[in-house]
């Protein structure tokens, strides 16, 4: 049986892969004044007294909401939020699963960016973190940025859980070869949510981010070609794009930035490359094809073209890119400490810890397999230690 | 040691009284496909394709918001959204103890009836059932109305789970004294929700409600006395109560309303009423003395007064009147018919069930007991039968 068949079953079995449970049982009516009227009034009037106790008092602290629109899920589209309800209870059994957060899907009927920035600080209160989720680009940018000062963690895991595992298979992929992110040649394919955040990782550089390492050059590609300062149809995120990629403007499509390249990142569509354009890469070179469920290339084609190291989305090769590396362990650490934010140093911290969930890193497994129950609290401690407040 | 600080030591031990817990095993690779991507896409399209399945593959038929703003919390007031994270952690638990329903709180930092509006519609998708819970009035009445059609039930409980047990009481005050809810005069002392509500119930009309009885006479106050055409200092509401309250045009106090009353419903405030005013009323009346946690009178003061039943609020009490008997079984029966809305006839027929849950009604047990396990099960029977699609 195929596996959406499997899925469709499994779905319509269980009507809900989420069950809100109550930690304190209920038997008698004491139990009832305890943990309802009147007994409930003390919490309530102690974080009333004083709101940081909402911490000690409540669900808040290991809560997370997962919020969409619905504009832009898997690779399925604008399907709205009803249809999208299923991924973001999935998202939920994974924060329970990896870090032992309660996840919640807050799946939006509006698409409009005031409504949701609105709506998400709003929701704050009972809430430790946002975990914003499919929601299309530009829109996706904006709305992550304006939410920062909500005195709790926006983050779009989208740009950033891609992004952090990405940079995790990088580390990884230097230490292999002994080569250093500030030598490498990276192309970039694809400019929304992920392609703009892996750019901004790569290239853009923040001074409060002591760990961070700026690659030699980063060339960019949408699907009208290379991001240049000839492009006239650039938004604002990929005119900004060019402030710190493609230094030498060049000009054309992917496969005119790919010759001499060390690195190709494809969050892209399917079947883009073959060997071919491979072999004109820089030797040895790292392939990161995460279009899902079809790869820019299949690592058999990659490696026949000269592939030191392929990457892919899919749980059925070696070198799986998925982001459940990242954000159970990201939000986990966040909360531990209660910052008010996921900085750039944080999500640093966070690739490096994956990167180093791998002992002694190979070609066939440059970055940890996703079902690694540890990697979530390595990743949470080193969050911690570069949490802010 | 006392309710309260027992019931703060519960709440700083768990740190949260719900868990959002995992419904499907997540142990392989395999497992993470089908729950979440790739295979997850299957419910999504199916979903996108047929709206209407969303109740087969989500948790949606099975969860219900518990929406508040923190505007009148308990006896507490106005303490805002995050110091009633407690209360609505709490009724989260009732749903599912009583109804195996998921509760989530959502407690919004807005006031704005207007916002509020906006933002239950744009988070009605992961829903199937939205519970108001301590907003103040008058703003509840207009927030519940104007949510009346957004395509799933919305129903504000300190309204109507009120309401509806008090009327359970008063239903088997009839059986055990052999009178009808035509034949009884009432004074409701109090005009907030639950005031109101109750008043609306026993007095207005509702052409499409078969099951409702009119009562003879119906006299509320609020802190200012009766209400009464004479007054000036009527919200919109109260004025909507003229209509079908106070035929004669009664002015005064409270206490020159209840002389001759058959029954007296207090939703206000502790110690009003002594054995003095029970004689003044009619023989053998029913006392609700709601008051929270402290009634308009105590039983046996109401009792040496000459009342024939009396109810409280309180579980130290018999005669305990607590809306835990109404709302898991009103969303758990409106949830299985998929009614887009809980109509008057819905809470009816709730409050008969309630009322029938017990067989053999007497003076100390006129409701079920709140821990009745069966209760919630008799009343989503009977919200079913009179669902409307």
């Amino acid at each position: 049986m195929d596996i959406f068949k499997k899925a469709l079953d499994l779905h319509l079995a269980v009507r809900g892969k989420l069950s809100v449970e109550n930690r304190v049982n209920v038997q008698s009516k004491e139990d009832l004044s305890l943990v309802y009227s009147p007994g409930v009034a003390a919490p309530c009037e102690a974080i009333h007294a004083n709101p940081a106790t909402v911490y000690d008092y409540t669900i808040k602290g290991n809560t997370v909401a997962i919020v969409s629109d619905g504009s832009a899920v898997l690779g399925l589209g604008n399907i709205g939020a009803l249809a999208s309800i299923p991924v973001m209870e999935g998202k939920a059994m994974l924060f329970k699963r990896f870090a032992g957060i309660n996840g919640f899907p807050i799946c939006l009927q509006t698409q409009d960016t005031d409504e949701i920035i609105n709506i998400v600080k709003n929701l704050a209160p009972v809430f430790g973190g946002v975990n914003l989720e499919d929601i299309s680009a530009p829109r996706c940018f904006e709305i992550e940025e304006r939410l920062q000062d909500i005195g709790i963690p926006v983050f779009h895991d989208d740009q950033h859980g891609t992004a952090i595992v990405v940079l995790a298979a990088l580390m990884n992929f230097c230490k292999v070869t002994g080569r250093k992110i500030s030598d490498l040649r990276i192309v970039i394919n694809g400019a929304g949510a992920a392609g703009v955040a892996i750019s901004r990782y790569l290239g853009k550089h923040d001074p409060e981010t002591p760990n961070q390492e700026i690659a030699r050059e980063i060339i960019v590609c949408d699907s009208h070609g290379i991001i240049s300062a000839e492009r006239e149809d650039l938004t604002d995120i990929k005119k900004e794009l060019l402030s710190y990629t493609n230094p030498h403007n060049l000009t054309g499509t992917v496969f005119d930035a790919l010759p001499g390249s060390d690195v190709f990142i494809g969050v892209s569509k399917a079947n883009l490359l073959n060997r071919g354009h491979i072999q004109t890469m820089a030797a040895d070179p790292l392939i990161l094809a995460l279009a899902n469920p079809i790869p820019e290339i299949l690592p058999e084609e990659a490696y026949a073209g000269g592939a030191f190291v392929v990457g892919t989305g899919r749980s059925d090769f070696p070198n799986q890119v998925n982001n459940v590396l990242a954000f159970p362990g990201i939000f986990l650490g966040a909360l531990r400490t209660r910052s008010p934010r996921i900085t750039l140093a944080m999500k640093f911290a966070a690739a490096s810890a994956i990167a180093n969930g791998i002992k002694n890193p190979t070609r066939d497994q440059i970055i940890p397999p996703v079902m690694d129950e540890s990697i979530a609290h390595l990743v949470a401690d080193a969050v911690a230690a570069f949490s802010t407040t």
